[in-house]
C-alpha cells in the first residue's frame, strides 16, 4: 500500500471552508496535527446512538477516531497515525461524520 | 432523591481489594476523585462491541462513564458528579463492567 501523504499547507488551509465545524487540535497522544469537532446531544442515549453510527463509518473507512464521551457530549479527534498528521483520510471521515451529525 | 454521599476513607481504602483492576485517577474535567480502568482489545470492532455493552449498563444503572476510545483501546473513568467524587454508584458500575470485561 502506498504511503499516506500528509496534507499540504494549501490543502490544510482549505479545511476552514471544507469542514467549518472542525477546528485544528492535537490528539491525547500528543500528535499536534489533528482536527476536532465537539457534539452535544439531548442525553446519553442520543450521544451513544450517534457514536454507533460513527463506529460503522469508521470501520467502513478503515480509519478510526480518537474520541471521548461524557454523558451527552462527544468529542471526536481525527489524525492519521501512518502519515504522522492530517491526511485525506481524515477529511473523508470528517465529511462522512458531518453527513450524519 | 437523597443526596448521593461520597465514599468514606475506609470505603475508599477497600476499593483496592474490591476492584483490583481499577486505579485512582482524575477525570478530564479535573475531578480528582475518580477511578479508571484501561482495556485493550484485538481491534476496533471488539473494542466498540464492548463499548456497546458498557453503554447498556450505563443506561441501566443511570450512571455514565467518561470514556475514551482509540482503535483497540478503551479507557473508562468513573466518578459521581452529584457527589463531587466517588460514590457507591461508581463501585456498582465498575463491578458490572468487570463482569463483562
Amino acid at each position: 500500500m502506498a504511503k499516506i501523504e500528509k496534507l499540504t499547507d494549501s490543502e490544510r488551509a482549505a479545511l476552514v471552508d471544507l469542514l467549518p465545524a472542525w477546528s485544528f487540535a492535537r490528539t491525547n497522544a500528543g500528535q499536534n496535527d489533528a482536527i476536532e469537532r465537539k457534539f452535544v446531544f439531548k442525553d446519553f442515549s442520543e450521544a451513544f446512538a450517534f457514536m454507533a453510527r460513527v463506529a460503522l463509518l469508521a470501520e467502513k473507512h478503515d480509519h478510526h477516531p480518537e474520541w471521548t464521551n461524557v454523558y451527552n457530549r462527544v468529542a471526536i479527534t481525527l489524525s492519521t497515525h501512518d502519515a504522522g498528521g492530517l491526511s485525506v483520510r481524515d477529511i473523508q471521515l470528517a465529511e462522512a461524520i458531518d453527513m450524519i451529525a
